[in-house]
């Protein structure tokens, strides 16, 4: 992540601002706000504004003239209790806005989530920054040979070697053919007066995929909850569950007691069917049971014995 | 409206918060932060949270790293530019969250706007308060002859008077019967031993569709806006329109930028027919036009020759 | 439920209609197409339309340019896989529409799923008519002494009778001023020529909510499930409950494979935290292990026994 | 727009399905059903499925147990009631599904209408198509110096032909290096044993935006209307309008009284803000009116003079 002199001052500048409100602050969430956190090589998520903390669900949730309890222990209470009940409203009641910088592909997942409000970067309007993200090579994977949509071992030597050029090599010879048809310098004025410059809107689908985009990201709790249950999950795609993981920081930070019942009830749970239940007391009642006399496919039975820790 | 005082206590109570924050802040909306404004005989709006303000408008439809522009000016041309032009999202980077009091037929139809987050008071979990809203005497309407979904000339004398007694003594009488029903004390006791006392989820459905009840209401800018075009409008419902109208002074404590590009651009606007404007051209050159010529129903005709003054 | 011979008419008219499709159609919910299920006193669910069936969740998820798989036993794989693993946005690929008659304290809840589309009969517009819901003997339950959102015994005798009558009575009454209010007879008429008749959108205050509504309510499959699972459940208020579950019927002759999977998964299945997978592992390996040691608190731990039949 | 002869194969199979079925028909747009209708140079629109017709938005409006009205002309006047005064939800209540073969950066614009349904295909369990969208010609624009978001005159001679040639070699170089690093042949196997093959989800990576992708998408018709406002708007970016417009011409199939409706209150229509009704009123009144005297931007002044015809 590389921020121009203008940007850190412009960051700093509002790090400064402090003036009072009578609305509910959470210290902890202030303390990193507008800093970006770096995601990738070129990536980063920074909190740019949010409403509520956790004493917000409790008084949502009982419709309250002041603050939601007395007690911190209480609001703990009732917040596992939604959290466990799925009793989603209160949780709508917080509000958080990230500005995300992510590559294109990684845009494209996250966009699928449609409960959110989103102003990207346009490419029809400005000129893209020449930034593009490479994996490192740790992060190099083979396909996996047993889940279609999922990664085997680390490439290795020559063809390791070879990926990373040809990555490299076609981001930014898109990207520089991309400068020459735009035909635009940094003043505006054109490169070479003899071309007219291809339309933005056209000369932007000369690039690649892992080119950097950005965007102001906003959501409430409830919805970013769900976000975070399917995007910090082990079987989401690494490259955007990095950024799932420091937004997981974020929240921490902003609403601890959610955080905590989150990772209980969602992220650390699993969702056991009928007949994993039945499977489950037949085992605690020492009967013996199989795949096939629980009538589970053999890939279900695994990933629930999987589960149990057998 | 009627506050008891615990609920006046509350209030104060979040109303001497001061704490110091990053965040932008809207001194305007500051004042009147937690503070019920009266709306109809018990109901009530009051603002509880919100985030952003113009510039954060601004500084979301450049995806800035800092404020939006250096000039208050130019934030006000970039706002008029994206009101004009129906560029939304942007105002979507604002929140406001109210507390509002109303008659249950009014929250019928506001539930109708999807796009909100909503807790109401729960009358499967608690005990309704003994408040139904009444129309003020020149508010008791009758039906309109030409509009079979709008008001008429106000009731007089006899059958205003008629009117009024029984919507008051149909709604106690029927509070009455669900307190009965219930059996509870103000301490949770029963009023009466020897009953068990019927369940709230089914008491409640006893009362009336003027008894008040309350919800906590989170909305987007872009969203508020919408509603506020269609409630705060002539043709909606008045026991709907005076809580619009009393949203529409927050907006411009909130963002007086966007309220009045939003007063001007739609509002007061009017959106004129292909068929309409051909007429609108057609005057302007001095040509004749009639309903027929323009291919107009009379209602439709009526409506333009209205909006042009004629 | 009761129909007039004008609408008995109407439905049969529909019933009769016989058109040949290139859609896919889903043979079962045809033979019940347009046919009210009766629900409750007065209500009904009826299927109006819809769109795909099971092979069109597998066609979606596969982008595929002709039907699903070739084989029912795949679909079934496939849709299972889905279920298990939520990916949920091929469901959204099935859309129904029904037209539903219930107690306005039922729509008020039902409303708060906001993913769906709705049209509800209008009574600013129009006359509502006198129908309300008085529940079953059976179903008159006192409020729950350990569940503050529930039901306990079923009330008896003198007060069982007393409830029956108050919300008979009551009922009756408040209808027959509405009619008084609105002064006008079934040509539109006024009933006496000395009253000018009071606004609809007015005199509709004056019901109670056991008063009975209809709409027209439209919702992809993915949501429907959601609307199912939380209203189908046993925590659901009987009398919303007894609609989702006549809803059940419809959703299993539209998507057998579908209904079947949301069974297992969903209906049957049990969410169990991360300190709950932790109590079953030990209880596996027959280790000791309490609610204290767990770290849950009693309820929760009783709800996790009750899940493991202990 | 290629098919494969199984793709072919597979359409036909589709058109071939003669069911009877008791549901609402639209006849005219049976006739195109699952036909693909050729957009850009490899890109597509096919209707797969519907739910309702112009019929079926008066029965949801009117809450009707039969179908809408007795008689078209009555529908048609009900509809135009409805599209004018904005009474969105009865158009909710159709609903169509679409197979859409577009670019990628066309695929990201789109996908920030929210309100859809969709499935696209997966470019991290399945391999991309090697298709990439180069313009016509005639379409090969340059950026307009007016506006920073669209086109000015279209680039000729050697600047032309460098940019359809840098397109070209860009694209199809890139996807031979994707294809290169997933080492996978059409069986599956690899091309040179000796290397793993890189993951798909990485590999993807390295495709440039104007490579196709494809998505089911499904709407209701009110939604569809909106999308179609924006896009087939002679503001919208070439490579999406060419979308809209395809779906117009279903439009007019499916709903012909919606779609007149539409065109006339919608697409033909101008919104005049409340001071440019003002300076309509003037204008008609015979009064001088300035940008200035107005209040109004010149830019803003030189639209509403253009849409007066002066």
């Amino acid at each position: 992540m590389d921020l121009t002199p203008e940007q850190r001052g412009e960051i700093d500048a509002l790090r400064k601002q402090n003036t009072p409100t009578r609305r509910v602050c959470s210290p902890a969430l202030e303390e990193v706000l507008y800093e970006p956190v770096p995601v990738l090589d070129h990536g980063f998520v920074r909190v740019i504004d949010y409403m509520g903390d956790d004493g917000a669900i409790v008084q949502a949730a009982r419709v309250s003239y002041g603050k939601g309890t007395k007690k911190t222990q209480n609001d703990a209470g009732l917040i596992n209790y939604l959290m466990r009940h799925r009793h989603t409203t209160p949780f709508e009641m917080c509000e958080i806005k990230y500005h995300i910088k992510m590559p294109i592909f990684v845009a494209r997942q996250w966009i699928r989530h449609r409960t959110a409000n989103v102003n990207e970067y346009s490419a029809r309007y400005s000129i893209m920054d020449k930034e593009f993200y490479i994996p490192a090579p740790d992060q190099l994977a083979a396909q996996s040979r047993s889940n279609r949509q999922g990664r085997g071992d680390v490439l290795q030597g020559e063809e390791a070697q070879r990926v990373l050029d040809l990555l490299r090599d076609d981001a930014a010879r898109c990207y520089e053919h991309y400068a020459e048809m735009l035909n635009e310098g940094d003043d505006g004025a054109a490169l070479d007066d003899n071309r007219q410059g291809l339309a933005r809107e056209l000369a932007r689908m000369n690039l690649t995929l892992n080119t950097y985009t950005q965007w102001y990201w906003k959501i409430d709790l409830h919805n970013l909850l769900h976000f975070l249950s399917l995007r910090a999950d082990g079987h989401a795609q690494y490259e955007i569950r990095v950024y799932a993981e420091a937004m997981m920081e974020t929240l921490k930070r902003w609403t601890p007691i959610t955080h905590d019942a989150f990772v209980n009830y969602r992220m650390g749970g699993v969702h056991v069917s009928a007949k994993g239940m039945d499977v489950i007391r037949a085992l605690l009642n020492g009967d013996e049971v199989t795949a096939q006399s629980a009538g589970m496919s053999p890939r279900e039975w695994r990933e629930l014995m999987e589960s149990l820790g057998r």
